[in-house]
């Protein structure tokens, strides 16, 4: 669709905006992983893989807002680039969101075959989350079907369910584990991430309920672009922080 | 072949989300080769290695897919940079299959004269088996001739089943002199990457049976990308912990 010259402009600073926040959090990442004793380093990895991958999958989305649309006039008209700035999203959350399972249990403290059995299914069951989310809102009639829409949005909602539980469970067990600042900060990242994770499905069913004006595609833009980088260098922070308190309680 | 929209967001997701994983392993690997001893150094340096190969290779099939389609009306119409969406991929395993048989092999407890002709028969058996693999399937007739087909996949079978049987024997070999977790984490990256190799003789003998139609097109994308990743990244973190624990025990 056609988009005006401001939504456009809106939009772009989201993307690149991310793009920016999600660069800056690699650099760091990839510069403070010494902090953290080896026992708490498969989460600073896993936010650092996260990081890079997403970094790269914003510069994707820029490059096709960036060719997707040519100016005629007073407005942008899309073109077939512009088709899959909301189907590239999917695909980077279909690999960062099983990473920052990852991520938040390794500063848990589950561990042996526990753990690994928990880190496999929270994994699966993100990964599942998305695609089935993407059929609905990619694959099928390119996410235009109301009737798919809410099929693959409540296949992926159970998957959604699982997730929110199984991880609210690790942490609540771990919490009592360590001393009361890394559990404030550990509660606090917990919350963040679990809080965003509640944007993408209300994003994901705008079209479901209203016609997607240029305003409510800028908004949908706007809505998981700053999710993002709350689940993501917000959460990473934090996340970083408990590590280097337990790392410290360790010694 | 033309496609319909849906079936190329489908194998969108399968390159795009392939070469996201591969590159997050890559950065992993990156940052956690000096958790290795020395003795076992190669078998991560060989994962870097080879998940740098194939993290390119995943961009410039990403590139070729993105660029080789045009969108006319309700289909995606193929243009000539659409012919080499699975020549690349060969060409890909020409160089990363002889380096998993390295990553393999170098945490094994072969030594001497014995591991350096294993390693040298096994890369040239794993090199030939994809050069001749890629006689049928992209250089004659673009892999629509039967015959061809199935004459460069026997060649290629006999290269396959001597890599299998020097890889089982290694291993079997190995087994006894490592402790047993490590024996368990050994065995299981092993049954992982033969069953992988497994799917790529299948997906290759689709044509044969079958017309190539944009579902099977699919089908073919999605298994060679599916095996891709647990073969390189699935494997790899597995052996990667062979090699930890290893490391471990040699203290
Ligand atoms: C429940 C649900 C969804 C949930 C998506 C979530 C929870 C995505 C989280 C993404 C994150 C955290 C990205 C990090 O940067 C979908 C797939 C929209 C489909 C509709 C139902
Ligand atoms: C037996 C056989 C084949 C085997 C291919 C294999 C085993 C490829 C493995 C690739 C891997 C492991 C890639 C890693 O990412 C070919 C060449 C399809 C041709 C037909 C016969």
């Amino acid at each position: 669709q056609t988009m005006p010259l401001g939504l456009y402009d809106v939009v772009q600073l989201a993307i690149l905006g991310a793009g920016f926040a999600l660069f800056a959090y690699f650099v760091y990442s990839w510069n403070s992983k010494d902090e953290v004793s080896p026992r708490y380093r498969p989460s600073v990895l896993a936010g650092l893989c996260l990081a890079g991958v997403a970094m790269v999958a914003y510069l994707i989305l820029y490059i096709d807002w960036d060719t997707g649309f040519r100016l005629e006039g007073e407005v942008y008209v899309p073109n077939e680039e512009a088709r899959t700035t909301l189907g590239t999203r999917y695909i980077d959350w279909s690999i960062t969101v099983p990473l920052l399972t990852v991520e938040l249990l390794a500063v848990c403290s589950v561990a042996g075959a526990a753990a690994r059995k928990l880190r496999f299914t929270t994994m699966a069951a993100a990964f599942l989350m998305i695609v089935t989310g993407y059929m609905g809102s990619q694959v099928l009639s390119e996410g235009r079907d109301a009737t798919a829409l809410v099929v693959w949005g409540l296949i992926s909602t159970a998957f959604f369910v699982y997730l929110y539980v199984a991880l609210i469970g690790a942490v609540r067990a771990s919490l009592p584990t360590m001393g009361a600042e890394a559990a404030a900060s550990l509660r606090n990242a917990t919350v963040l991430l679990l809080s965003s994770f509640g944007v993408y499905p209300l994003v994901y069913a705008i079209p479901v309920f209203v016609d997607v004006t240029p305003a409510w595609f800028t908004a949908m833009q706007v809505g998981y672009s700053v999710a993002d980088v709350i689940a993501k260098v917000g959460f990473g922070v934090l996340t970083h922080k408990v590590a280097k308190l337990r790392t410290a309680e360790d010694v």
